[in-house]
């Protein structure tokens, strides 16, 4: 569960992950939530039609393919906002660790559901 | 400026800035700014009525002393989301360079006014 009394540790917290897309929240600030994600292969394209999504890398590289736009690519220390509304899918060769920064609400495949979708409470392991 | 159209690498953002205590805004999700700061010495006990603010340490370390709550003491790849309404003093005893996440309409001082404060406009440098 997410740790609102101390210090989080990014590195720390992306080492207890153990499947690749499945996000976990980490912390709140306002309506946003920090999650970190282990990622490796391709996600799906989707979109969020009212939402932006911050990806912050900590380790590996991060393609963002985006509709009607220049492919992204991101490295450590790096980030990129996917504006609300933009077809996207994330890509990553190898494995990549990164924090999300995005509205409470957002789903992380947005208005497409994939396999690889996963609620809230599953991520949390609430169910 | 705001850099809205490609990667971001937040330690370019940071080795822009020439005075400390005075953050820059280098990206916004949703109703968030994502802003670098440098600091070093002690800034001013504040508070943000109906804000939470982000600290996320990129180097040096940050001593977060708070109102009625342990002190939180942060290191590179750490975080700590200070809740709106607390009283707290940012505090580093040597330089400390930091991403901040905040509501776009915080103000670094909070409901205090120092000698420090600065307003987003002199933080982009429009005036």
């Amino acid at each position: 569960m997410m740790n609102l009394l101390g210090p989080v540790t990014i590195r720390e917290e992306l080492d207890k992950l153990k499947e690749h897309w499945s996000p976990r929240v980490i912390g709140k600030v306002n309506n946003q939530y920090i999650k970190v994600a282990k990622v490796q292969g391709e996600l799906v394209w989707h979109k969020h039609d009212d939402e932006d999504e911050m990806f912050l890398i900590v380790y590996g590289q991060l393609l963002i393919q985006m509709e009607d736009r220049d492919d992204i690519k991101l490295g450590p220390g790096e980030f990129y906002v996917v504006p609300r509304g933009v077809m996207h899918n994330p890509i990553a060769e190898q494995e990549c660790g990164l924090v999300l920064i995005e509205t409470v609400t957002t789903k992380h495949t947005g208005d497409t559901e994939s396999p690889l979708t996963r609620s809230i409470e599953e991520q949390e392991g609430l169910r």
